[in-house]
Formats: C-alpha cells, sequence, structure tokens
C-alpha cells in the first residue's frame, strides 16, 4: 500500500466533486490499485486548510459550505508554496482552479510551485496548459514529474490517453473532435427546429449553458481543449491565439435546418490539420456540415467525441464520457491512479 | 536512445507486416520515443534464424519468401528457449504464431520461455492468453516484466488501454463489442439485403471471409476477445469454456430483414454483464438486435467497436482501427513503445 500526500487547489464544483469522490473510492482504489491518497492541503484563493495532518471534509466543510471563520485548520492567506510544506515530494497537486486562458492564473503559479517542490500534477484546468504547456512539460519531464490534464481535455472522454497510449507510433494525420457539450447540445435542440436563442435558452433552463455562455459558444473552451490535445498528441507547442476560432453564438436556424433536410447535421468542430504550407499543422474552430458518414455525425446532445486520423492504425473514433464536475473529478483521479499504479 | 532486442515468433501476416512495419518506423520511433528496436531471432515452427547479430529482411526472406535452405543465417530445429540465448533479459518475445484456443499452444510455450528468460512480451496471438491469462499474467508482474496483446484484442481498435488506463479508478459496470469485422461486414451486407451464404460469399471474395469462416462466424474471435478484454478490465479468470457463445452461421435473412424494417440492426455483440447470481460477470457472444441508440449500432462493414459503461464516467465508446495484419503489427508496436518508453 503507497499513500500519496495530495495538495487540493480550488473548492469550487470539480474541487468538492473531487474530494466526494476520493472518499467514494477509497477502498476501491487500496484494493485495486494498493494506493491511498491523503488530503494534506486544501487551498482556496484567500487561504488554505492545512494542519499538517490527513483532513476530512470536516476540516473544511460544513453542510457542504465551506467553513473558515474560527476553524483551527484554516491558515488565512496561506498559498499553495506554504501548504506544500506539508506534502513530501512525490506527492501530487490536484489543481481544480478556474481556467483563465490570458493568464493562466492562479494554476501556472501553482503548477510552478509543485514543481519547484518536486510535486506531480494533475489538473482539471486548462489555463496554465494553454499558456505554457511546452515549458511545463519540459521542465516536469527533466525533473521526472508527471503533469497529467485528462480532467482538462473533455474530462471522462478519453483524448489525450488515446492519442499518446493507444495509437502510440501510429503517426497522427489528423484530429478532429465535439469537444464542447454545451454548444453540442444547443446545435442538437437546433437540429430538432428550435431558433439559437431558444435553445440556448432551454440549455441554460437545464444548467447546461452558463448564464454567460460565450466560453462554450464562442468556441473558447473548444479552443484551449484543442491545443492541449494537439500539443500533447502532435507534439507541437501552440497557445490560444494560434486557433482560428469561432463559435456557434448566433448560428441562424436556416443553416442547421437546411443540413438537417440534406441528412446531415452542424457541428461545432475543433480540428488539427497538416498545415497548406506543408510542414506544421494548423488548429481551427468552427461550426462545419457533416454527412452521417463522419464519424461525429452520431454524437447529439451534451455528448462529445473525438476522431484521430492515423497512417497505420486508420481512424479511431471515441465517444461518450461524462460531462460534469464529477466526470471531470473521475478524470483527475484516474491520472491519480495512472500516476503512481504499478503497469 | 534505449536498443531493444526483440525475438519474433511466427513469419505468417502478422510477422511478416510487423517486420516490414518496423523497418518503415526505424527513425520516428527514435525521434519519437527515443528507442530502437533490433530482430535478433525469427522463429518458426521448424526452426530460426539467428547468427547473435541483428537481422535483416535478406537475413530470413527473399522477395518476400522464407529462405531456409543454404541461408547461413537458418538454424534447422533451433526453438525460442535456444534462440532467446540471443537477446538479453530486458529485450521483448513479438508473438505472431496462429491462435489456437484449446492448447495455447505454441504462443503458451514460447510466453513461459520468454518470461523464464526475463523477456517481455508483446502477442498478437490469443491462444495462449486464453488459457492461461491470470496465471502468465502473475507471473510476469511477480518479475516485473510486462505481457502486452492489443494485437490480440481487436488490434488497431483500442480496448484494453481504454478499459485499464482511460478508465483507471472507474468501475466498468458492463463491456459490450462488435469485435470481429469478418461477421459485422456479413451482417451488414444482409441488412442491404443478401442472404446469409451471398454476404458470406462477397465477404470471402474481398479476402475479409477465409475459406473456412467458422472461427469468425461462429462467435469464436469474438469469445477470445472477450475474455481478454474482460480478465484484463474486470480482473476476472475466465476461459474460453466460460462464454455463452454463439454466432451469425446461417442467420436467416428475415431476421436481419426484419430488424431494418423497424429501423434496428442485428449486430454479433460480445458483451460482458454483472452475473445474475449477484457476484461475478458472465460472458456472452451472440446476435442481437439493437436500436439506433446504442452506441455501437452505426458501427458497419468491417469496422469494430467496444462500449464501456462505468459508474462515474458514463458511457464511452471506441469505433475504427483498421482490421488487417497491418492493423495487428501496427498493435504490436503500440505494445512495444508503451512497454519501454518513459511515460
Amino acid at each position: 500500500m503507497k499513500t500519496i500526500p495530495l495538495i487540493v487547489a480550488g473548492y469550487g464544483h470539480v474541487g468538492r466533486a473531487f474530494i466526494t469522490l476520493l472518499k467514494e473510492k477509497k477502498e476501491d482504489l487500496a484494493v485495486r490499485y494498493g494506493l491511498g491518497f491523503e488530503i494534506m492541503a486544501l487551498v482556496k484563493a484567500d487561504g488554505s486548510y492545512a494542519t499538517g495532518e490527513p483532513l476530512d471534509a470536516a476540516s473544511f466543510s460544513r453542510d457542504g459550505k465551506a467553513w473558515t471563520e474560527g476553524n483551527p485548520s484554516w491558515q488565512a492567506g496561506m498559498k499553495v508554496s506554504a501548504a506544500a510544506a506539508s506534502v513530501a515530494a512525490g506527492g501530487c497537486l490536484v489543481d481544480c482552479t478556474p481556467s483563465e486562458l490570458h493568464s493562466g492564473e492562479p494554476g501556472l503559479s501553482y503548477i510552478q510551485e509543485a514543481l519547484d517542490r518536486g510535486l506531480n500534477v494533475a489538473t482539471a484546468s486548462k489555463g496554465a496548459l494553454v499558456v505554457a504547456f511546452r515549458r511545463i512539460m519540459t521542465e516536469a519531464s527533466a525533473k521526472g514529474l508527471s503533469v497529467k490534464f485528462s480532467g482538462a481535455t473533455a474530462a471522462a472522454l478519453p483524448t489525450v490517453d488515446v492519442g499518446m497510449i493507444s495509437l502510440a507510433a501510429a503517426r497522427i494525420e489528423g484530429i478532429q473532435g465535439v469537444l464542447n457539450g454545451t454548444s453540442n447540445y444547443i446545435l442538437t435542440r437546433m437540429g430538432e427546429g428550435l431558433s439559437y436563442a431558444d435553445a440556448l435558452q432551454v440549455a441554460q433552463s437545464h444548467g447546461i449553458a452558463e448564464p454567460d455562455p460565450s466560453y462554450d459558444v464562442e468556441g473558447l473552451d473548444s479552443a484551449a481543449k484543442l491545443v492541449l490535445i494537439a500539443n500533447a498528441c502532435l507534439g507541437t507547442d501552440f497557445i490560444m491565439d494560434d486557433v482560428r476560432a469561432g463559435g456557434i453564438s448566433g448560428m441562424p436556424a436556416d443553416v442547421v435546418r437546411a443540413a438537417r433536410a440534406e441528412g446531415k447535421a452542424v457541428k461545432l468542430l475543433a480540428a488539427a490539420s497538416p498545415s497548406r504550407k506543408g510542414k506544421g499543422w494548423s488548429l481551427h474552430v468552427g461550426p462545419s456540415v457533416i454527412d452521417p458518414t463522419h464519424p461525429l455525425f452520431h454524437v447529439n446532445g451534451t455528448e462529445k467525441g473525438i476522431t484521430f486520423l492515423t497512417d497505420t492504425m486508420g481512424s479511431v473514433t471515441v465517444t461518450g464520457g461524462r460531462s460534469s464536475p464529477r466526470g471531470a473529478a473521475a478524470a483527475l483521479l484516474k491520472d491519480l491512479v495512472n500516476i503512481y499504479r504499478q503497469l
């Protein structure tokens, strides 16, 4: 039995789901993988919970709400760098902070501090990696540390694993993905006859779209995932500015209906294609009309999917995977197991 | 640059495709993974090619045909045990022998000899593993060796990788697969109106079905793959006799047409389901009528697919992957890379 100390950063939907899931899976992880994970610190923007001992939910939460005032484990102002003192080298930072795509913060600083301390990283946040993917990976690799990010690349849908492990030794010749469940849900409802505005409203009423849906419907979420998947699977070093990204905001109902009438469908596709200039790749996100022979044609509603075209293995498509904080938490836990298990 | 010595066993379609692919990918493997593979011995039923030096194609083949008489590298009667003398511990046996599902031979003896010598194993053959999966895995694990078998479990379609790595920490609650391309091709053509006999004949004329198609159409190939996938992903210890297996041989055209008329389809499904008796699993292969919401509904022709149902990650489906000796060779090469790379 190997016990691994964790710092969890971020206590939003994903952070909470991760902590809950870790508790649920404790016995199973011990039996199946011989692994035990102990949360030594939980870091929020304004301080940390840390006592030098493993934390349980009562140390940082009452009735599911963060508990700070009068809480003996609450250390106002304590940051990752200080919290990491209670985590031995070889432990792991679990980054559940929000994705900020321009500065990459706070994840970027957190990940840097983790690597400085000899910690591995599992992140569900895209920010740091869209800003500094290659630098982070190179530094981790030089230190013999892992940085895994399944939770940031379509969560429970396997993308990077498949491209890096299942397709090892094959040459990937193209990637296409339906990577944003919210946009795909809206387009699916539009295919049933709704206007964009109505489909968005339905999505919002089901909690599928945010009150401000721009991150999803403008293609930013898809673009960020595409950057990470391309960098990991194609060995590139792209940032957000390298993606020609458009979204589905304000998509005319006519376009979707016309596609449907011809037996086709509109999807928000995120694609990496060989660059026309010969060497290298170009990344593109935008609505595309695809026909029923396309392997992502039947990916509907909030479902996601990704297709890899390869030289020796043909075309490989993965679809499904739960889209939710729990799905993201499951992806974080998968990465943790894969960092520490004996394979 | 790490150089890994290999013994290749078997020089049929897959063995030849593997040797060709290894040559094509030599530079790419060095650049991307820092790995070089050298074939130190090629073992056939009646002897081996081995000189103590790495072999090139001219050492064992003329115009693509095995070259024995008068060939200085041909050692009549030499078996894996002796050929392994030219391979240092830590090298790998690449098993491309035919799948014999009752005795598991010759693969079973070969794999045993490889493990005895401290060699890892990548196999495209199902025989040894359907006979003695758990024993082989336990012994390999105790010796710190890897036995990988992507080439035996639907080849270029990722199945075991996804179940073991991409879904790590999730509980798999069911597996369904369309695992045999030949049967699926026949059923697809039957869905277009052909009789079983005509569809089989078309498949044979395209080289998709063997002259004796029973291994594919009686469900044996699917059952063998299911045994391996279940044992790897569910931790079970099944053998062929544990599978209730039926095939599509002689399937009445009416049944397929009736399904089609209702918008449904007949698939040869291989399934692992929780046992009705409570604990454990039951394995089943047989034709099933599925409807368009089933994630494998659109897997047509020689294509294959697999769906995993999980507790935390929802349903994850993988489809595609080239069905050919080259696809199997690509799966062997993938396993080799994943055994020896730094991840």
